[in-house]
């Protein structure tokens, strides 16, 4: 088996109302089953997923969370206000978010968006963002490709965030292997594989951080286009998550 | 950005003994720089950590974790052997190996492993293990290239395994985005990448499982190159893993 994987250059700052699948489309020739891999930085601001938390109200939790957390209650508080539950809110805070994904600050980014004041949430409905994308670059090319909307995520017991799917469309989330047989013949006790963030850890290598960074990633040779979307399945159930469990133990 | 990742075809069955870097090299050309990815499965087949389990001395309290996991009391028994700390007992086995790595039956693959009462450990020190695959290479090819080798964990919060890296040389584990500067000229705040993770479950999803797997992956394109060794820094310290903490309360 055999990938190409690259980055679309010259990407320029989004802004919001930006057609991201013509913004694409006019900087590379995608091909049938191309994997199309951009940074939930960049759907963002071209939904206006942008907000000012200047005038927040602040409650006296946000107060309270800021001190312990080291951060601005501002922010506490526009964290706070994305979630809905919040699993730890110390030494920082983790929530979980009203598409069922769970992610530290709520997954808002006070990075890379123009103005101190101002803060980028995900995309409302990352799946929904990555059909219509999908869409949009089906209408301009002709080309039917997947798409996956990527953040990057803390993991548990180790250092160092990785790239993970936040919406996918034109792709299913995991592939199971369960009842595929070994090398020896025997059935595979095993196992869902979450591909899909696989694919967006690989794209978050290689669009890099900072002022160098490309939000967009093509990987290219895969054949995995299927016409389903949604990242829903990849979630865990409530009641098979001993993690989140064990956090509200913790906090009770 | 470009990358391209493939398989190295017509790997035979690993048995003791067998010298994994030869095999490499002789069924493809490597380059410099190239990152080789190893499923740990061949590694520990050619280190011989192959262990039977039938006659294993049982303790109650394997007993007791195999009934209420349902899995073997050998497998259990296995489990508890290798890891030096028990984080969860049901409903599946977490612990802590020697090395520090927190996983999931201790990384004990039941499946791929001749004979149904044997089991295969990871390897024992895979920095150590990836170190030497890695010389061998550079002694038959005069390439110095990256060694990753992987395994398959959970994660938090969602369903499906990702490849992870469990020993690696010729790489550094983690990339340090601080102090580099936003789109807007700020100082980012963030944060340590995972990246021989990232590559590693790009690696998993070009090997796939079972018995149309292929262990072996290179990806080349990616100047990642460093004459350095070691996953340690990628394991969070103890006292700033939360999950660890949370995960102690909830079994005490």
């Amino acid at each position: 088996m055999k990938a190409t994987a690259f980055t679309v250059e010259k990407i320029p700052l989004i802004k919001p109302g930006d057609n991201i699948g013509q913004l694409i489309s006019e900087r590379t020739e995608l091909k049938d089953h191309d994997i199309v891999i951009i940074s939930s930085t960049v759907v963002s601001k071209s939904e206006n997923n942008i907000r000012s938390i200047r005038d927040l109200p602040i409650t006296e939790k946000a107060k309270n969370i800021a001190l312990r957390n080291n951060i601005e209650p501002e922010f506490a508080q526009a964290v706070l206000n994305e979630g809905i539950e919040v699993l730890l809110e110390s030494p920082f805070l983790l929530v979980r978010l009203k598409n069922g994904s769970i992610c530290v600050n709520a997954g808002i980014d006070h990075s890379n968006v123009e103005g101190s004041d101002n803060i980028l949430l995900l995309p409302e409905d990352a799946d929904e963002s990555a059909r219509k994308i999908k869409d949009s670059l089906f209408e301009l090319t002709g080309k039917k490709v997947s798409v996956i909307i990527t953040d990057t995520n803390g993991r548990a017991f180790r250092i160092g965030q990785t790239g993970a799917a936040v919406g996918i469309a034109g792709i299913i989330a995991m592939r199971d292997w369960r009842g595929t047989r070994d090398l020896f013949g025997r059935v595979l006790e095993v196992k869902n594989e979450g591909v899909v963030d696989e694919l967006a850890g690989f794209a978050n290598l290689l669009m890099g951080e900072g002022d160098g960074g490309t939000p967009v990633v093509v990987i290219r040779g895969l054949e995995m286009y299927h016409e389903s979307y949604g990242i829903r399945e990849l979630l865990r159930p409530e009641n098979e998550d001993v993690i989140r469990k064990a956090l509200r133990s913790l906090s009770a």
